[in-house]
């Protein structure tokens, strides 16, 4: 049987604002809303194909799927690797679709809650179990009816967790303009997590030189150029991992001035005591739950706090307690959440000021590539136990 | 035996910033720094009084001493009232130094932080036990040798928990200029509850027309006025509190849109929903714990939490756990805490602002008024139960 696979996220809308358009809260939207017109577009694609009779361009198109939303730790088999077939040639009367090879996919910590259907509100929609899991990846284009892209052309942005997908929403991808750089960081510095790392240390913390940062998760893929850009500030850079091999890199490669081994310190407060003397100015948060009680302790005043998320709840029935918010008064601390989405108008600006870094070896930058996209479940799985050692991504054809 | 009452705090400082005065983390170096000098300057001046022999001018002064440092709620036991004698000239060779008669003392949540000593840092130093409360209060000056104040100057800020306090360090007081209202509202809605209420209200939250306000605590000194200031700004308010008195209150007297009792809804998660169906662009946080958990699933995107304290939190052996955190990051919530010591720069612009308000009744305030200063430690633990309708004060000769 023919199948026609089209991620109904992608289907035709017309944007404004590349800024919005990134916002997960507009994704949220598109998803719910696109669902309901899920089942009636793929029955008419498919109905359509079946009427052209079999199509000579069809490719397989192996797929990561969804089995069943999730609770706790995420496993392997929560997802299955799938073998569909797709079509090279764009539908007939879809305007503005791009069909995009997919090179690398980019595993990342907000997908677990996608993972889960919550009845707590969320800024993106879960999943589909059954359907292609999605998120940010790098493409290449190989057939386009929009004007704006045309086959060979490189993108990164928001794909199907597959061999191939039908993009009827290509405002949600940007093309990559500088290839003289590793194209898969744009699944990282030069993409998502690098915005992320960008936004929440300098446009949501506003550091100065001198000042005391802290870090959790400070190996991963936002965690690292975090303490790069601190010391690119003048600050002073401390950050937390969770294996020996781990924090040696932070103090070895990224150039961060302390590090620690949170598995190993049965007291957060005495640890952060001790590479904090004098208190913590900007907490870059990745983790929550102890660790941002123990580093509630210890910030300073004026301290700030940017929550990029929170990695150690996200497998939780419920998230842990977090008991010393009462510190935010007397110290007058600002805790921010944000989003990268909210500052991908600063993304021109940012590359402007990383690539010279990269190319100059300035910043540097550690991946954990998977190899074949039958390896991107555990990929993504590893996340929640820290089994990545820096970016975990994909190679989606790992041959 | 003659006894000189000195409050170490007031010992003679020279400071720099009105504003920086008036810091609680300012304050609260002053406590430990000029601690270790307090027996040795008791010594000294007890000593100079007995060489001088009985002081013709001396009078009796009542005070209200903390036995023993609390856990728990508080209890009237907890304080004692003890008759004390005091000079009413200024001792020899004290200079930039004033002699008060207190006239009202305020009650203030904050408080109860320092009738405990903890290990986890505040904001300001605990009460000594076997030595007067402090706090704020409206005084008249007595005697001075300040250049700035002389006998018969009206002054609120700072002072101790007597009939009469000798101050030396005036720039802890403010000078009251308008005496055309009641002077017991420099214990409120024209002292530090007021500047609270505003600072956190417009400086920290930058309310917009339209925007959802919901305030906690919201009739007691602080939260009244910001329901006021929200509707001012042509915000919708709603606002808890934990009485039908109080509820009746915010609607009929103080304006809000809508009102509810917190002790009648088990469930606050869904009280929210019912105020608030569209969700809370700000909310002025005066309660923390199980309310904050509720608002956070209730904030909308971008929305403003002003962490002005957590009273519901100050008697627990452990403050209670907050689970929903995670909802800062989708939503960028900004929380940020604050206090209004940062903020007496804008004093006077704040009164060209409420004074007329006051005067024109355009701005309602409510006083729970305790007579006599024997009822300060009931009034004072009043606050933790919820006793008092409106902003509690005593006046300190009750006759």
């Amino acid at each position: 049987m023919l199948c026609v696979n089209v991620n109904p996220l992608f289907k035709g809308f017309t944007f404004l604002d590349l800024s919005l358009l990134f916002s997960y809260k507009l994704l949220n939207f598109l998803c719910i809303e696109r669902q309901k017109k899920k089942i009636i577009f793929l029955e008419k694609q498919t109905k359509q194909q079946l009427m052209a009779g079999a199509d000579q361009e069809a490719v397989r198109n192996k797929q990561v799927t969804l089995k069943h939303y999730v609770s706790g730790f995420p496993k392997e088999s929560d997802m299955s690797v799938v073998t569909s077939s797709i079509s090279l040639k764009i539908p007939q009367g879809s305007k503005d679709t791009v069909l995009l090879k997919n090179i690398y996919l980019s595993c990342d910590p907000y997908m677990r809650g996608r993972m889960s259907k919550s009845d707590i509100p969320s800024f993106v929609a879960p999943f589909q179990p059954g359907s292609p899991l999605n998120g940010y990846g790098v493409a290449k284009v190989v057939n386009s009816t929009h004007p704006n892209y045309e086959k060979g052309d490189l993108v990164w942005g928001f794909t199907g967790w597959e061999e191939y997908s039908l993009v009827t929403s290509p405002e949600l991808l940007i093309k990559i303009q500088h290839t003289d750089v590793p194209l898969s960081y744009y699944t990282g510095i030069l993409g998502m997590p690098g915005m992320t790392a960008y936004a929440g240390f300098y446009e949501v913390c506003s550091p100065k030189k001198g000042e005391h940062v802290y870090v959790s998760a400070a190996s991963g893929a936002v965690g690292q150029l975090v303490g790069q850009f601190a010391k690119l500030v003048g600050c002073y850079v401390v950050g937390s991992a969770g294996s020996k091999e781990k924090v040696d890199l932070l103090t070895s490669k990224f150039g961060f001035d302390g590090a620690f081994n949170y598995k190993e310190e049965p007291d957060l407060d005495a640890a952060l005591k001790r590479y904090f003397p004098e208190g913590i100015d900007i907490y870059y948060e990745n983790v929550g739950g102890k660790m941002l009680d123990a580093v509630l302790l210890n910030m300073r005043l004026r301290g700030r706090i940017a929550v990029c998320g929170m990695i150690s709840q996200y497998n939780l029935e419920k998230p842990e307690g977090v008991h010393n918010l009462m510190q935010v008064v007397g110290k007058r601390i600002r805790m921010e959440g944000f989003l990268a989405g909210d500052y991908y108008h600063l993304y021109s600006k940012y590359l402007d000021m990383i690539l010279p870094f990269i190319k100059e070896g300035k910043m540097k930058y550690l991946e954990d590539v998977a190899e074949g996209i039958e390896s991107a479940p555990a990929a993504l799985v590893g996340l929640f136990s820290g089994k990545n050692v820096g970016k975990q991504l994909v190679v989606v054809d790992g041959k």
